[in-house]
C-alpha cells in the first residue's frame, strides 16, 4: 500500500485490518525487546538507539544509493523530515517497534512513578473507529452522533458528581490542567477581580492556570499530611476568591476535607472548585465514595478518566453544577454556529470546549462504561487502593523502608531508612534515578515538609494504577529500592560528586 | 473477555488483535447502514435514532429481566451512566456501528463543510500503537523514546517553516486555537501590554485566545478579497501590536500578503503570527510552496496536520523562529521536573505545552511524513488544490451557480443565482440545511462582505480535504446545489416561515 489509502468510507475498515496488523507486530516485538517497564540508560542511551535505528533504517532502505533525498535528511539530524516515504507497513512496524522498545509500558507493575494508566484494550479500540471517522466536535455536521454520544455520556459524568443537583453540565477537556482552568476562567467571568485560593498541595497546573487568565498568583494556604486545614483557609478566603480545592494530591493521593472546606467557602461566599482529577472515579465504588463525601457542594470538579478510568490519555472532564455556568464558554463563528442555524435546530456545540477541531474523546470513555459499566469501573478503583494498602503493609514491616502514611488512594509514599539516618535527600533523588537508569523500575517522587521544623524532605512515590496487582507483584520492588539506597550510599561516600 | 484487559504489556498486541476487529466489523455495518455522506433527518432524527438503539439494546440484552440495573438507567435517558457492563466486543461493535451510522463521513467526498479532513489508515494504525503504550508527554520517564520521536519530528516542522533560521523550534498542540493563543502568549510574556491586532478574515480563536489571555481585544483591519490589507494594517500596527495574519482563511482559504504585512510589521517594530493552520503544509509542495513566501519572517506560525495531513484531530502544531521565545511556556513542577533530575540529565518535557499530560500525537504524525514523505504528503495538498480549481472552473459554467473567485487553496466559494436575483441570504442557508437533513451534502456557509456597499452576503463553500477525487465527483453536487435553491425558493415563496 503506498500510503495514501483513507481510514473511512467504504473500504475503509478493510485497510485498517491490513495495516493495523503490521503496527501491532512492531509493538510486540519493540515489547519484547525491552523487556521490562523501561528502556535501560537513560536519556543518552535511548537518544543514541534512536540515531542508530535512523542509520540502518537508511541503509537498508536506500541499498546502493546513499545520496538519495529520501532518508538522509533525519538519519543525520538536521531536522529535516524525509521528503521520499518508505511506504505504510514499513513505517508502522519500524516507528511501532521503536516507540515500544522506548516505552515506560504503565502496563507493567514496576513503571508505577505517576498518574500514568495503562489503558484498556477496550479503550484503545474504541479510539480507532473515533480516529477514522474523525467527528470533530466542534460543529453538529461534523458530528451528528458522536455529539449525541458525547452529551449521553456528560449528562452521566454531571449526575456522577452531582446525583442531586438541578441542572448539572459536564464537558470533555484536554485532562486537569484544562479542567482546573475552566474552573477558574468561569469565577473569572462571574468576577474579573476574582483571586484564586489553593492548598499548599494544589496541582502545578492551578498556578499556571492563574498566569494564563491574567489572574494574579494563588494565595497558598498551609497543609497538613498533605490535606488543606480549613482553618487556615477560612482566614484568607473573602467573597472574591475561588477556592481550588484537591480530592487526590499529586503528592500522597491525600483528599482534601471538602465538606469543612464546602463550609469555609459558602460563610465566605466563595467560589469552590475541586480538582479530582485523580480522585473523582472512586465515586463509581460504593465501598469509596464516601472519601468524596462534599464533592458535590463544589461549583465545579475536574475529573480525569486516563487516570482511574484507564482511558488513553486525554480524557478530562470538567463538570458544573449549574449548567447555565457554562455559558462563559459561548462563542459565535459564523461558519460553525451561525444564529440562524442554531434557530433552525443545528445544536451550537462551539460553547462545550474553549477548543475548536476536537477530537471525540468521549466515545472510547462512553464504550468503556457501556462495556464494564460503572461498577466494573469502581471495581479496578478499589483494586488498585487494595494494593496500595497492602504495600503500605509491606513497606512499613520493612527493615530498609519508612511509610508516610497510610494510603488514602492508590499511592505509596515512603522513604529509605538510610536518606532519614545520613539526612541525605539528594540520595532518595538518587535512587529513583539509579532504577530508572538500569532500567529495573519508574519510581515517582514527592517532596512534602516532614523534615525538621516542617522543611521540605524528598520522598519516593509508588502510584498504582495497574488494575490487575496484588502487593505480592511489589515485594521484590520494594527490597530494590532499599538495595538500590544501600548501594547510592556508598557511591556517595566513594564519590560525593557522582551521578 | 471480560473487558478490562490491557492494551500494553505482554499480550496486549493479542488482546487489541482480538477487539479491534469487533470496532471495525461494527464500522463497517455502520458505514453500510448510512450510505451516504451523512445521516439524514437532521439533529432531531439521529437523537431519536440513539434513544430507539438504547431501547433495542437494553431489551436484547436484558431478555427477561427488565428491572436489571444494567442499562435502564440510560435507556430512559437520566442521564446515569449504566451501572454494569455488556462486556468489550458487544460494546465496541454496537457503539462502532452506531457512531459510523450517525457520522458526517469526511472520506465521503460530498462532507464537504469544512476543514475536516478523511485521515489516513497509516496515521489511525499509528495511533493504535500510541494509545496502547500510552506515553504522557509531560515526562521523560512517562515517554522516553516518544519525547525523542516528538523532538526530532518538531525539528524537522520547524524547519520546514523556517529554513534558514538559526534556532527554530516547534511544539504539538491541540490545534490552530491553542497555536493562535501560544502565539499572543508569548507576545504577553515580552509585554504584558501588547495589543492584538488582525485581519478581519482572521479565524474566531484570534479574539478568543485574547480573551482568555486578559488581553483586550483585537484590533481589526479591514480585508479585500478575504485579503488583510496591509496599508490598512500600517496605519494602526504599534510596537506593542502582535499581528496575526492568515495562510488560508476559513472562509476562502485566502492567503494574507505575508512579505508586505511582515515588512509592516518590522517597520513597526510589532511582534508577527501566522495562522497558517489550514495552508501550512503548502510548504511540503515545490509547486504551491511560493503561496507561503514571507512565512518564515513571521516569529510564530500555527500549523495543522489535521487539515492537509490528514490526521485524526488533534495534530496542532506551533512553530517559533527563535527556540528562546518557547521559554515563556517554562514551569518547574517538583514531581515531573525537579532541577536536579534536570541537571542529571534528565529532559525537562513540561515546558513543551501549556497542558500537563499529553497524548503523543507527534508519533502519528511522524509515521504518516516517514510513510508517505513530506513529497507523498505535497502531491495529496497538490491534489486536493487541482480539484478546487476543476470544481471552480465547473462552478463558472454553471448557469445556476456564480463563483466568488478562484481558489487559492482547496476552498470554493459559491452562491445559487436565484439568491442574487432575490436578493434572498436566509435561502442560502436553507440550502445548506436542506442538504444536510436530506442526507446528500454536507457544505459549508461563508459570510462575505461582497454585498450592495460591502454589506455582508451569505455564501456556499466546499472545502476540498479529500485527497482522492477530480472535479468530476462534484458536478452532481453543483447540480444538486442548484437544484436545492431552485426548490427551496419556491417552497420560501409557498411558506415564509418555513425551515
Amino acid at each position: 500500500m503506498r500510503g495514501d489509502g483513507l481510514a473511512g468510507g467504504e473500504g475503509g475498515a478493510d485497510r485498517l485490518g491490513e495495516l493495523i496488523p503490521a503496527a501491532l507486530r512492531g509493538m510486540a516485538a519493540g515489547i519484547a525487546e525491552r523487556g521490562g517497564p523501561v528502556p535501560a540508560g537513560g536519556p543518552a542511551a535511548v537518544a543514541a538507539a534512536l540515531v542508530a535505528e535512523r542509520g540502518e533504517l537508511v541503509s537498508e532502505k536506500q541499498g546502493s544509493n546513499p545520496v538519495s533525498h529520501s532518508r538522509p535528511a533525519a538519519a543525520a539530524g538536521n531536522g529535516s523530515l524525509p521528503r521520499r516515504g518508505i511506504g505504510a507497513e514499513a513505517a508502522l512496524e519500524e516507528l511501532s517497534r521503536l516507540l515500544a522498545a522506548g516505552s515506560a509500558d504503565p502496563a507493567d507493575p514496576a513503571c508505577a512513578a505517576h498518574l500514568h494508566c495503562p489503558p484498556l484494550a477496550v479503550a484503545v479500540a474504541a479510539d480507532v473507529v473515533a480516529s477514522a471517522l474523525n467527528p470533530s466536535m466542534d460543529s453538529w455536521d461534523q458530528a451528528p452522533v458522536a455529539s449525541e454520544l458525547e452529551r449521553e455520556f456528560t449528562a452521566g459524568i454531571a449526575r456522577l458528581c452531582y446525583p442531586a443537583a438541578e441542572t448539572p453540565d459536564a464537558v470533555v477537556t484536554t485532562g486537569g490542567t484544562e479542567s482546573n482552568l475552566l474552573g477558574l476562567l468561569l469565577a473569572r467571568e462571574r468576577d474579573p477581580g476574582v483571586r484564586p485560593v489553593c492548598g499548599a498541595n494544589a496541582h502545578h497546573s492551578v498556578a499556571r492556570a492563574a498566569w494564563l487568565l491574567g489572574l494574579p498568583a494563588p494565595v497558598v494556604v498551609p497543609c497538613e499530611g498533605d490535606r488543606l486545614l480549613p482553618d487556615a483557609l477560612a482566614e484568607v478566603v473573602t467573597p472574591r476568591s475561588v477556592v481550588v480545592a484537591t480530592a487526590g494530591t499529586t503528592n500522597t493521593g491525600a483528599l482534601d476535607p471538602l465538606p469543612e472546606i464546602a463550609a469555609v467557602c459558602r460563610r465566605a461566599g466563595a467560589r469552590l472548585h475541586v480538582d479530582a482529577a485523580y480522585g473523582g472515579m472512586a465515586l463509581c465504588s460504593d465501598a469509596l465514595k464516601a472519601k468524596l463525601a462534599g464533592l458535590a457542594l463544589a461549583d465545579s470538579v475536574a475529573l480525569d478518566l486516563h487516570k482511574f478510568g484507564w482511558q488513553p490519555v486525554a480524557a478530562g472532564l470538567f463538570a458544573a453544577r449549574e449548567a447555565a455556568d457554562l455559558g462563559a464558554l459561548t462563542v459565535r463563528a459564523e461558519y460553525l454556529n451561525a444564529g440562524d442555524d442554531t434557530e433552525a435546530g443545528l445544536p451550537d456545540l462551539l460553547g462545550r470546549s474553549i477548543r475548536t477541531s476536537r477530537r471525540p474523546d468521549a466515545f472510547r470513555m462512553a464504550v468503556t462504561v457501556h462495556a464494564l459499566g460503572t461498577d466494573g469501573l469502581g471495581a479496578l478503583v478499589e483494586r488498585c487502593c487494595a494494593t496500595a494498602a497492602e504495600v503500605a503493609t509491606l513497606v512499613e514491616n520493612h527493615p530498609g523502608l519508612r511509610l508516610w502514611g497510610a494510603p488514602e488512594l492508590s499511592t505509596v509514599v515512603l522513604r529509605p531508612v538510610v536518606a532519614d539516618e545520613t539526612g541525605d535527600d539528594e540520595l532518595v533523588a538518587r535512587v529513583r534515578r539509579a532504577l530508572l537508569e538500569a532500567g529495573t523500575a519508574v519510581i515517582g517522587r514527592a517532596t512534602l515538609p516532614t523534615g525538621p521544623g516542617g522543611t521540605d524532605q524528598l520522598w519516593l512515590k509508588l502510584t498504582l494504577l495497574h488494575p490487575h496487582t496484588t502487593g505480592d507483584d511489589y515485594g521484590p520492588l520494594l527490597d530494590r529500592i532499599a538495595a538500590t539506597a544501600g548501594a547510592e550510599l556508598v557511591a556517595g561516600r566513594e564519590s560525593p560528586v557522582a551521578s
